[in-house]
């Protein structure tokens, strides 16, 4: 497939630079064994993308094609794919693929691979080609790294599922915080913060939400129903698993973990078991985020919005229907 | 019984100051139910001491009596006492008493609880009562915070055992490293990183010495059973159970923890079963620190040269060989 843009409006600059790309037609491969050809439909705006398309980590391969929080339908499969059909409901999330054979792709971790390959502004399994993620009319995803997208969903806010609910679900289960009478604290009430208020209230914890805002108090307790809210404007003080990668190292005292025996624990997404086990969870308990809905020439304004933390809770772009039919 | 100080030299200084006294015939509590006399032999010097004594911590309640690696005999039990009877080897170690009705407490892990007395410069159960350490020829603990020193260790080097040893034997089990073929990274070869040595390789772990020090990689592969050994002078990003409590706080930046799941976790001693399972362990595989035997009047110059690191790899104070026969 020929690479090509539509139309003027389907690439964004930041701060004058042509840095993200939302693409019609995207130069995508060739079916190979197990691949399945998804027409994106919806895809959420994570803040990864964001430090991303401001280079924060300093890994950005510019022009960027963000987006991992993908909701499609089958299209096409290519030989032996067994998993999925055309028409199915599907989601990519935060990688597409992984080495298959090393500890954590062996136990079922493939999130913590070495060399797992992200959905976007990745480097694929070939060493070279970058990988683009879910701007985009159509991505090519092996059937192992696609989940399915229970029925009972709806598929806009099911999208911020694939990243920002497994990332906070992942956690929950891994630690065993997924028990009635649990105590779960919630720092801060963005995209993932309000995705662990809904997992954790499923799960029947007693959830405390600890933000910066105290007008989020009322939306906290009244509306995500959380059990109790705290202000703090020190956040980096608290101590939970972190799930956000902040740019500032975390300060942590010795005495605020020893003398407990606490623990501060990194996560990274959730593997595909994990997500698939997320979404089945969420299909039976309602569970989707909290979402303004865009099309794809917002996506500038979009991303400002984010950047100042003015969204709730999260956007997603609503891809197929600013695209259009496929040409 | 009276306080009183036997004769010049049982008071020690620290930079001119009257901090830490060495006592005979302190004033020790009238025997309480369960409570058990103790006869101090051996008493460990733990960098907790120093960092008392400094008042490093903040809360140093002068004078101090030093001392939670305590090894004696027991010379009296008070009524209702059924797990130790006169003439027992025993031990007290970081704690001497807990609440014994949170949730720590009910759940074995007294170490953990909220209002537990340390051995040492700690508020007893009536709080007013300071705590005296095992720089003292008798001690009065309750039988549940006293453990049992098997017969087969030496007894000055099973002192450490109390402090040190549980200190890093306790989260190695905790965290499930116990098992042949893990991999254990032990940063710093001192009091606390020499034990973790010797209870990581009997657990069978493949065991890596991380230190600033160059010249410490004989002693740590030769000697010690190392398998492997790193010299770093970035102590601080090293990841691994923080089990020393440094001042300063640690950096920790998220990448480090987040795209691998990894936990930072805190470990504060171990609980009375973690402490008399590894004294049992240690029995069975003839684990003792390596110590320097000193008599109480060294004891100044002991903590000067701990200060500086200068010790292989624990003082411990000759306590009843100090201060001879009661008077």
């Amino acid at each position: 497939m020929a690479l090509f843009f539509s139309r003027a409006g389907d690439n964004y600059e930041h701060n004058g630079l042509p840095l993200i790309r939302c693409q019609k037609h995207p130069k995508q491969r060739v079916l190979r064994d197990g691949d399945v050809t998804i027409k994106v439909l919806f895809c959420g705006v994570c803040h990864t993308d964001l430090h991303i398309i401001k280079n924060e980590w300093g890994n950005a391969m510019y022009p960027v094609v963000p987006g991992h929080e993908v909701v499609g339908v089958v299209t096409d499969v290519g030989p032996g794919v067994t998993k999925f059909t055309a028409g199915d409901t599907v989601g990519v999330g935060y990688f597409i693929d992984s080495c298959r054979t090393c500890e954590s792709c062996s136990t079922g971790h493939e999130n913590y691979c070495p060399n797992v390959v992200l959905a976007s502004n990745g480097v694929d399994r070939d060493g070279v080609t970058t990988t683009q993620g879910g701007f985009s009319d159509v991505v090519v995803v092996d059937q192992h790294y696609v989940v399915r997208i229970p029925p009972s969903l709806p598929l806009d806010g099911a999208a911020p599922l694939l990243c920002a609910g497994v990332t906070v679900y992942s956690p929950m289960v891994e630690y065993g915080l997924n028990v009635p009478g649990k105590r779960l604290g919630v720092v801060g009430l963005g995209g993932l913060g309000h995705m662990a208020v809904k997992f954790g209230k499923a799960f029947g914890m007693a959830v405390t939400v600890i933000s910066s805002s105290p007008a989020k108090r009322d939306e906290a307790i009244e509306r995500l129903g959380a059990d109790e809210f705290l202000v703090s404007r020190d956040t980096e003080q608290m101590k939970m698993v972190l799930v956000g990668v902040p740019s500032k190292p975390l300060e942590l005292p010795a005495f605020a973990v020893c003398p407990s025996g606490k623990r501060v624990a990194g996560n990274g997404v959730g593997s595909v078991g994990d997500c698939q086990a997320m979404l089945d969870f969420a299909g039976q308990h309602g569970i989707t985020a909290d979402i303004e809905l865009v099309r794809m020439d917002y996506v500038n304004t979009a991303i400002e919005r984010l950047e100042r933390n003015d969204v709730r809770y999260r956007f997603v772009v609503d891809v197929a229907g600013s695209l259009g039919p496929a040409a």
